[in-house]
């Protein structure tokens, strides 16, 4: 059987301007970069305005276990589908973050027959978007230590700095240090630290913003910490948000690649799916919307935590609305969520399948709560039994929904053509009637306790001791609008990583909330969230090279 | 009178697959990055093997003052006037570091009619080779960290490690602080810093490698610290080498861009010229020498330092010979040189000039030395008196080269024929007899002192305690053969900035020296070094935005 990248090397890729032009752009509406991949234009992304939206399709996904549900893969083999049934269809997803692919093997774009390309290009430097985020970011963090050293007028409280540095690599060294050490020459010395560029507020920013002009208004609205009477220090006090938009020009313009059966995807942005919000960009969905017919795009870890957020901050800020939801499940990791052990996942098992099924029912009934029609897509694996199958089937139809096996993996968008019309069927029916989970004037704590309750189930949300209190001060600061970004386990439905299935009554303790002015969202911790990974013992980096033909190994 | 920006603006720039074709690429040996810059293939590289060479010619100039000499700017212009009287020419230089660009105005590739373009893009994020090197060298240092996190099976002295991070921005708050803070998760607690991204050592030898197998080597050879029995530690020993060549495989191809002329130039890497050789890179140098008559490439600061280098280190370790030497001088730097104040260079002041070119009549003895011809080009200024570039003319012919008036910054490629047609009677005579000034087998401390007293004209070199047993330790773990590479003002012969002209018989005080094992070269540090500039009290970076058109403003 070939692997992921042998497939991927196989591909007969269309040059990138053909691509471009079965989205209706001219070669002097996109950027190549290389012959397979291509950046849209500013003015090719202002000409769309006005024009008639497509229909916008979520795939989201059971909690995620180390079965693997095949999210991704399933976004792609549904777009391909879609395209083979007729539908002109763009697929949206995110950029990979460079770092991690040198820590754990990783980072391809989908799998098996089902995978957008360049893979390679894909999981390094890309277009330079991340690189430009990075950027961003600390020219910000540097600007604020050179307001200090210069004499400090805007009274900065240098304890009181919550804009740290960032970088696109997994280092644990980086998380917690001091920097201006050396003298009066350097500064003065503080402590602070550095995040993966994932996790920068620019690259939630850079998603969200819908051109350049809004790019800019939000960059300027970053608050970087506070003075010493604990009035907020924005980036533009500091005359930032100017050169941050400069250097993020380029990165502002959605990226076009291809998939295995040479159908367009636009892959842009990848924020977070914990701190932020964890969807590509407004902009890339937007002009795939007024582009194609269809859109398919994905939201990060489970329904959750990925949708919710797709729903309550993505589709809310940018005024978009999903005609239909894709459900992705495995055979797998049900049993999982049904208590079966990862080692034990070769034994048919149907009993747990049915018990993993309260994960899947809990999923179904939040995303009709937001009036969405749902579809449960069966990512097919080699081993998934009839009984398992026929498990998972009755289970959905007890519950109103579709089931429908997908073999995208091993047949590329023809395994997905059942899907694909499912998908067509109910986001033509009409019946989607999308609406948020609580509105813009909610206090910000109900919010939280909305999401907690109605979401996770929890009994009640828990604060810290001083969280009412900053929340009560953001929203007189005229905050109080913004959606909640729930930051928290994705592995379960409570704040404890090992409960899978459907715990309920819980509590959900928010230890700490943070306000991202810029990309316009309160982010509330709940539980321990990393936001610089670290290498494993043997990194992948170890053994990632280039082959005497000068194609990446161990990158896969 | 126009601004170079606005010049640069209006140039008419050909489609880039037209420069490519001009050079005998096919669109298939290109890679694209926009309409305006690609990349030149591996492959057709590689395919240039065994062509003849062109002729080398090196643009140099007298010790830089605040006058401005205008080296790129002569560089850029002559390459266009080679081209205008029929030799088929490619001009080679160094790529832009983004972080200084936010601190003072700055960073046109050349001036007036005689640029390179697109200039956004140059000072801008270009084509993302030095975000790639800042990738490639930071995944080094947090691959050091985690192994020691991991167990430290190398017995990796954590106070001897002297591989830092690098950042493409100025910010003086990362010279010097504290890593790995914050508990047994993140890491050993150990002093550490930043230098800008030009400093790397993976700069270096990005600039000095002929391919991507010579690249891994050269990586796998970087010595990142000692062990606690002080043996050295290297890039291979991490198993890095491979993963950061990855990271480095698309960073190693030049780019191809044009000049306002629509000739083509090769800009690629771009080394500090202090620590190390300061030069673009071989690869770029070497291909555009099998695709052109005649190569245009230029060395940072003055004759001293910058040819030095680019003698001593880049043509020795790449086999390449120049046919002829431009020295640049205005006669407004001649007279800083002849002691006139800044604010005095308006007056006429023949006698300054002539006592100015004592510095001039230096750099010319120098290279001399190497067995190069040398023609003297006069980039005139409009306030320049006839009287003044008469008594440069009669210097010059003293000193038995030719003097010529370059007018390229006002008229362009027209403007500097005399000059062209100058140079290729000296690159055509058969003088040039290119010898190193020193061979490879020479001890390094005479190595040293070689450059200091033939060069500087030091009466001697002056090692600090313990430079002369590490250079001896150095020899005798076989680093020997390398060159050395001076790190000292590049304001004056002697390491007091202050004095211009042609001092002499000073010390040179060596105050460290540095093993650049990957690079090939042992850098020896001769006074104050930054290599992490800070922002001024009012950065660029607060002015630069986007004007209402998108275009770039404040960056220039």
């Amino acid at each position: 059987m070939m692997t992921d990248i042998q497939i991927a090397r196989q591909a007969s890729k269309l040059p990138i301007a053909e691509i471009a032009e079965r989205l209706g752009l001219t070669p002097a509406e996109i950027l190549p970069y290389g012959h397979d991949k291509a950046k849209i234009t500013h003015a090719a992304i202002a000409s769309l305005n006005g024009r008639p939206s497509g229909r916008l399709v979520l795939v989201t996904a059971i909690n995620p276990t180390p079965a693997g549900e095949g999210k991704t893969t399933t976004t792609v083999g549904l777009g391909d589908a879609l395209n083979r049934i007729g539908k002109r269809t763009t697929i949206c997803i995110r950029e990979a973050s460079l770092g991690p692919n040198f820590g754990m093997k990783g980072g391809a774009a989908g799998g098996g027959r089902a995978q957008i390309v360049p893979m390679e290009d894909m999981n390094l430097h890309f277009t330079g978007d991340f690189h430009a985020i990075t950027s961003a970011h600390n020219l910000l963090a540097a600007m604020i230590d050179n307001h200090v050293y210069w004499g400090n007028d805007l009274n900065i409280d240098t304890r009181r700095i919550t804009w740290r540095r960032v970088m696109d690599m997994n280092d644990r060294a980086l998380r917690d240090g001091v920097v201006g050490l050396g003298g009066p020459t350097n500064g003065f010395p503080r402590q602070s630290g550095f995040d993966i560029t994932v996790a920068s507020e620019v690259m939630a920013i850079l998603c969200l913003a819908s051109d350049l002009a809004d790019l800019q208004e939000r960059l300027g609205r970053i608050v970087i910490g506070e003075t010493f009477d604990r009035r907020p220090v924005t980036a533009r006090d500091l005359g930032a948000d100017g050169a941050m938009t400069v250097l993020l020009k380029d990165a502002m313009q959605p990226n076009l690649v291809q998939t295995l059966e040479n159908h367009p995807a636009l892959v842009h942005g990848g924020p977070f799916a914990n701190i932020a919000h964890g969807c590509n960009s407004v902009i890339a969905t937007r002009a795939a919307l007024a582009m194609s017919e269809y859109v398919v795009t994905e939201a990060g870890f489970g329904a959750d935590l990925g949708a919710e957020k797709f729903l309550n901050i993505k589709c809310r800020l940018a005024g978009l609305a999903p005609s239909a939801v894709v459900l992705v499940a495995t055979i797998r990791a049900l049993k999982m969520n049904g208590g079966v052990a990862k080692s034990d996942l070769g034994k048919e098992d149907a009993a747990a399948v049915v018990r993993g099924c309260t994960n899947l029912g809990r999923h179904i009934e939040n995303l009709h709560g937001f009036g969405l029609p749902v579809v449960v897509a069966l990512n097919h694996f080699a081993g998934d039994t009839e009984a398992e199958t026929d498990a998972l089937r009755s289970f959905c139809t007890d519950h109103g929904v579709e089931a429908v096996i997908a073999r995208h993996w091993a047949e590329g968008g023809a395994g997905a053509e059942d899907l694909a019309h499912a998908v067509t069927r109910l986001a033509e029916s009409g019946k989607a009637d999308f609406h948020t989970l609580y509105p813009d004037a909610m206090p910000l704590w109900q919010k939280i306790e909305t999401i907690c309750t109605r979401i996770y189930r929890a009994a009640h949300a828990e604060p810290a001791a001083g969280v009412r209190k900053q929340l009560e001060a953001w929203e007189m600061a005229g905050y109080g609008d913004m959606p909640v970004c729930i930051a928290k386990t994705q592995y379960s439905f409570s704040t404890d990583p090992s409960l899978r299935g459907a715990p309920g009554g819980h509590v959900i303790p928010v230890r700490e909330v943070r306000l991202n002015a810029g990309a316009g969202f309160v982010v509330a911790i709940c539980g321990e969230i990393m936001t610089m990974p670290g290498l494993p013992r043997h990194p992948a980096a170890e053994t990632i090279m280039l082959d005497r033909d000068g194609q990446v190994e161990g990158l896969f």
